[in-house]
C-alpha cells in the first residue's frame, strides 16, 4: 500500500494557534507531536516511509520535510497554488503512477484526531483488499450526532465482509445538510460522516478523473508527461494555475459509479474547533483543559490554552481562552465556530500580520 | 492652604495593571496623565506646588518625584514602612508644622477619580474656612446605591453654611455596613461615604493625636525633634518599625469631638476595581470600553484593556478582558471585586513575579 497525507489545510477555526504560516496540521495542539508527525506515525507501521508521499502547499515544504524527515524529500508534494481536494489528489496520483499504478493508494488526512490507530490500521487493511478488486472505497464515520458541519455517506447494499469489517456500496453523497435532514440521517441509521479518507488503486482513482473531469484529466496528461523530466517544474508553473478548483467529494466521490464504503469505529474527531479540541483532551479537577498556566478562581468547563502569559480567569464557565504571543481569543465554547468569521473580519479590517 | 497627597495605596483590585512595583496611582489609568499626575494638577490652581506633599512608600518616592517634577523633592514623604493612614498623616503633619504649624491641611488622595474638579476646589476652599475655627472637616460623598465597600458617616445637627456649602457635625463613623444597614443608610438620607479626605489644622489635626493615639505622638515628639536635623534619618529608622498600623478613621476620626462633614457633589469615584474604571470611561458603538486594539464579534458592555497583544472575542457581555505584557485576566464585570482574591491566590502559590 502506498499513503497519500494531505496537509494543505488551513484550520482557520483554531485561530490564533492556527495561522497561514503555521496551520493546525503543524501544530502540537494535542500532543507533542504535530498532528502532521501524528499522521505518519499512524500510518507507518503499515506504509514505509518511502511510499509515504505528502500534498501540502509549496509553503509548507520546509517545514513538512522538517517534521518528518523520515519521508524521502521527493515523497513532499508542494502545490504553489490550492485548488481543492481533486486536483490536490489528482497530481498526487501522478507521483505514485510512477512508482506502481497499480499500487493501493490510502489517501489521509493530516488534521484529524484518530483515537484508535490498531482499529484504523485494520480498517485500512480491509479497505485494500475491496480497493484491489477496482472500487473507490470511503471510511464512514459513525455519526453520534445530527452534526451539519460534514458531508454524509448514504449505504446501500451490502457488498461484503472483509477481515471483521462491513462493506457496503455507497447510495449516495450529501454534503452538509440542515438540521432537519441531518436528525433524520441518524435516525435512520443508513448514513455516516464523509472522513475525507479514501483508498483506491491509482489507476482506478484516474480512470474516474479521464471519465468525470476530463479537462483536468488532459491537464493531468501534461504534467505526467514532464514529471522527472527538466521540464517538470517550468509545465507545472505553466499549467497549475489554470487548473479549476474542485472538491474530490463533488468531482468525483458523487459522481463515480463504483463506490463502496466501510463503516468505521476509529475514534476519529475533524478537530475542527477550540470546543472539539477540549472534548479530546484531559480535564483538570474543576474540569478546565490547561495548556500553560491558569490561575482562576470558580472556573470550569474552560479551555484555557496560554503560552508565555500567565492566565488568570474569574468565574468563567464553558469558555475558550486562548493566549498567543501577539493575539488573545476569548469566547464560549458554543461559539467556537464563529472564529471562522473573527478571522475573516481581520482579513477585511486589514490586519494581516494576525491572520 | 497646604495639601498632602497620600499616594501609597496598592491598588489591588486593579491587577494586573496595578502591582506592587507600580500600582493604581501611578498607572494612566483614566487620562494620559497618572492619578497622581491628575491628583497634583487638580490642587494646584489652589495650593502652590511648594506647599504640596506627597506621602508614599520609600520603594516610589523616586517615581513620585520623576511624575510631578513640580512639587520639591524634600516634599515627597517617603515611609519605609506602610502602618495604615493614621501614622501616614501623623508623620506628614510633622513636616507641615514645620513651615507652619497653623496652616490648614488638606489630606487628598491619589487613586480616586474627581470628575468636577472646580467644584472640588470650591468646597476645599469652604473646608478650609471651617477648618480655620478648629474643626477637622470630612468631604462626605452622596451615595447613589447602598454600597457595602464604604465607610459611611452620619451628619448630625447643622455647624454652618458656608460659601454654599452645607455644614454637619458628624453624628457618628460607620465602618463598612452589610447591605440592609447600607440600605437603611441610604434612606435616611442622612449618611454619606467617607471620601478618606479630610481638612483641618496642622495644630489640631496634632493635637487629637495627643489625646487619642498617645502612644504614637509621643513616637511623633521624638520624630519630629530629629526632623531637618542630621540625626533624622536615623531616628526615623529606629522608630517607624516599632509604629502601630492605624487606619486615621478607626484612630481619630471615630472618636474625635469635634468632626464635621461637608456632603459634596465633585463627580468621586474611588476607582476601585475594573467594573468601576468601565462605568468612568467612554464606551464605543457596541458599548464597551476598549484600549489597545480590540476586534469582536457580537461583543457587549465589556472593559477590554490591552496592551501589545491584540485581543479578539466573540459574544461576551458584561465581561472585563485586561492583558498585561506577562498576565491575562479574564473576569465577569459582577465579580469584578474578586480580582482581590486572585491576587491573594497568587500570593499563596507563590507567584511573586507577578504581585
Amino acid at each position: 500500500m502506498h499513503a497519500l497525507i494531505m496537509a494543505g489545510g488551513s484550520g482557520t477555526r483554531l485561530w490564533p494557534c492556527s495561522r497561514e504560516a503555521c496551520p493546525k496540521q503543524l501544530l502540537s495542539l494535542l500532543s507533542e507531536r504535530t498532528m502532521l508527525q501524528e499522521a505518519w506515525e499512524r500510518i507507518t507501521p503499515l506504509v514505509p516511509s518511502n511510499r509515504i508521499f505528502v500534498v501540502t502547499s509549496k509553503a509548507y515544504t520546509d517545514i513538512v520535510r522538517q517534521q518528518i524527515p523520515q519521508v524521502p524529500a521527493d515523497n513532499i508534494i508542494g502545490e504553489s497554488e490550492g485548488h481543492g481536494t481533486a486536483p490536490c489528489i489528482g497530481l498526487s496520483a501522478l507521483y505514485l503512477k510512477r512508482l506502481d499504478p497499480e499500487a493501493v493508494m490510502a489517501v489521509l488526512t493530516a488534521d484529524h484526531y484518530i483515537g484508535k490507530a490498531d482499529e484504523f490500521r485494520r480498517t485500512l487493511g480491509a479497505a485494500a483488499q475491496v480497493a484491489e478488486e477496482g472500487h473507490l472505497v470511503t471510511l464512514g464515520i459513525q455519526p453520534n450526532r445530527p452534526a451539519t458541519g460534514y458531508g454524509y455517506i448514504e449505504r446501500g447494499e451490502k457488498l461484503a465482509h472483509v477481515s471483521g469489517h462491513e462493506v457496503y456500496r455507497v447510495e449516495k453523497f450529501t454534503e452538509k445538510p440542515d438540521l432537519t435532514t441531518a436528525q433524520a440521517f441518524i435516525e435512520s441509521g443508513r448514513y455516516y460522516w464523509n472522513s475525507g479518507m479514501f483508498i483506491w488503486k491509482v489507476s482506478a482513482i484516474l480512470r474516474e478523473f479521464e471519465k468525470l473531469m476530463p479537462q483536468f484529466y488532459a491537464q493531468l496528461i501534461e504534467i505526467d508527461a514532464a514529471l522527472g523530466t527538466a521540464e517538470e517544474r517550468a509545465v507545472l508553473e505553466r499549467i497549475w494555475p489554470w487548473v479549476e478548483k474542485e472538491t474530490i467529494d463533488y468531482g468525483i466521490m458523487e459522481r463515480a459509479e463504483d463506490v463502496a464504503v466501510i463503516p468505521v469505529d476509529i475514534g476519529w474527531s475533524d478537530v475542527g474547533s477550540w470546543a472539539t479540541l477540549f472534548e479530546l483532551l484531559p480535564t483538570d479537577g474543576e474540569g478546565n483543559v490547561v495548556v500553560g498556566q491558569h490561575i482562576g478562581l470558580g472556573t470550569r468547563g474552560c479551555l484555557i490554552h496560554g503560552s508565555h502569559h500567565l492566565v488568570t480567569t474569574i468565574g468563567l464557565e464553558d469558555m475558550i481562552v486562548v493566549d498567543t504571543e501577539d493575539a488573545l481569543l476569548v469566547c464560549p465554547k458554543e461559539r467556537a465556530q464563529e472564529v471562522r468569521d473573527l478571522v475573516e473580519k481581520l482579513k477585511e479590517s486589514g490586519r494581516e500580520e494576525y491572520l
